[in-house]
């Protein structure tokens, strides 16, 4: 069986932490490894499969050699490293969103468009991951039915913005009685200028402010999910809000069909979806949550029921880890997705 | 200048209290009070404008004498006590669920329609929480602009489940990393099978279900709704989800429009609106958010933005404090509004 020469860029992330655990987990054919991130973090020690690695500082001599270099250490880092990595052949599949909207990089979710990984020139982009969530249960509706719409609200963990939020909301959550006045540094956006406290709170913004009112979070759900299921018009809407839950993203989708199912024809697609679960029987409480979806690899699905007033609308509750199927894993599978498809 | 002689009925729950305290705030013509509670809560002292009272237990002679009577001690106490007081000449102003859909009651939210008020047989329904801080923000849209269809997603805070899941959330919060074993008894709903951890969490169940799949939570949202705002034909739809805040519900409101005027005529006409605030500046991070609507009397809108495929299409970010706006005040609202209209 061929094995692979492996990077993770940002091993010691939050992200980067989840990617090795996945490349353990799954088994994956790794043939060398080497763990990469800024010199601050360089020369930690780090263990896989048994045995210990020293991170190193990454440099474009580090890629020499690599096959596949998973990247997710931020953006600029990206647009740094990622054209170094593919220049000395190693392909990059990337978890930031710094080549996502690029046209002559894939950004594919292997349950939906695996077939384009054969496009790629070096760099295959990895979805937002509240994009990723979405699409792979909207993507069963849509083969069979037809997309029209999307309004989708989030409910998004603190770990998507790394482990800083997520120490800030535990050391915020201690203080129950002055939540109010807690103080605050990471969210909603670390570099922003003012910083709200997060626990027993909720923050309508994720990421910076583009021009039209809309975040850069909402308009990478809006634009990444057109790309992804090919379809530019397809009306995608999306309202994103922080909450103080530490892993886990949730949505309140709803969605307009080209046809008009029944709930339990919806209900049929989305059980037999791949990486999909239907956690779905309202009579036994039973419906998915990020406190129990978290360190799950699959995207839950429930609250599913027509709309009252449309019978090509649905409403669906979705959730998955934003740091396993949001983002690491999405990145493992698009590497077995390529040797499965004899890509590399 | 004419007083009254008024009643609280469930006096010491989390409403109860803030009624209490919007009288007493907004100095409303008391003549003379009486608090009214459960055998249980019976005995207990309360201040009201600088005097003590003894909480009695609520008996149907209770309310001889008792011109409006506020009540808010759950659906079954007010089915038992509500049809005595107004035999005996009170008018109820009843904060339960009890009567709201009931054709002979008015369903009331004074900036929306206090013309209703006139039309009562004795007791006036007080609406949902997350109901009537909607059709305030909504209410300015449908005068200029008509509404066609609304989709709402819910972030509601504990509080509208009382004192019981407050306290929880405050236990909960204190074992950070222990939140999946959390012990749970009062969420999503006491009285059902299931219980689950709030704290970090997010669980997509207010009130119990239907047998439609949606909750009585959202039912009551899509049906007073259109109870309120006098429209069968309004279409409606809604996901409610609890969070771990204490206070203060958040509301993701998509809305279609009649008419398709620009995203600045919405925010004026929201700006104008009596009860409502504007706070929309992206570019400043201001934003209303439930930590910061605690303790405030007014219904908070922000993070307006015109559809990107739907020119009639809005969204927008809805905050207030569940139990003032969203329960006490409007309950005293309505009261102060039978006396400007002279009917009572």
């Amino acid at each position: 069986m061929k094995t692979y020469n492996v990077a993770i860029m940002g091993a010691t992330g939050a992200v980067g932490q989840q990617m090795k655990e996945q490349l353990e987990k799954r088994d994956f054919p790794v043939n060398t490894i080497k763990f990469l991130a800024s010199s601050r973090s360089a020369g930690q020690q780090i263990e896989f499969k048994g045995n210990t690695y020293t991170i190193e500082e990454a440099k474009p001599e580090s890629f020499e050699g690599i096959d596949i270099a998973l990247f997710s250490a931020g953006g600029s880092i990206s647009e740094q490293f990622a054209p170094e990595a593919v220049k000395r052949g190693a392909v990059v599949i990337d978890n930031t969103s710094a080549f996502r909207m690029d046209a002559e990089v894939p950004l594919v979710v292997p349950e939906v468009n695996p077939e384009d990984i054969a496009q790629h020139k070096g760099i295959i982009a990895n979805p937002n991951c509240s994009t990723i969530q979405m699409v792979c249960a909207l993507q069963p509706l849509k083969e069979q039915y037809g997309l029209r719409k999307i309004v989708v609200s989030t409910y998004q963990a603190v770990s998507g913005a790394g482990i800083g939020a997520i120490n800030e909301l535990k050391s915020q959550s201690a203080d129950f009685d002055n939540a109010k006045d807690a103080e605050a540094k990471m969210l909603p956006v670390k570099s922003a200028e003012h910083h709200y406290p997060i626990a027993f709170n909720a923050i309508p913004q994720i990421d910076k402010f583009t021009d039209n009112g809309y975040t850069y979070e909402e308009m990478k759900m809006i634009n990444e999910t057109k790309k992804i299921m090919h379809d530019d018009r397809l009306a995608v809407a999306a309202t994103c809000v922080r909450l103080p839950v530490v892993t886990g993203h949730s949505e309140s989708v709803y969605v307009e069909l080209e046809g008009a199912p029944t709930v339990d024809e919806v209900k049929q697609a989305i059980a037999d979806a791949p990486g999909v679960v239907l956690m779905d029987d309202p009579a036994n409480q039973v419906y998915p949550m990020p406190l129990m979806a978290a360190g799950l690899d699959e995207v839950f699905v429930g609250r599913i029921r027509q709309d009252l007033d449309n019978p090509q609308g649905f409403h669906l509750w979705v959730v998955s880890d934003n740091l396993v199927k949001g983002a690491a894993l999405n990145s493992v599978q698009i590497a077995e997705s390529m040797i499965e498809q004899n890509i590399i």
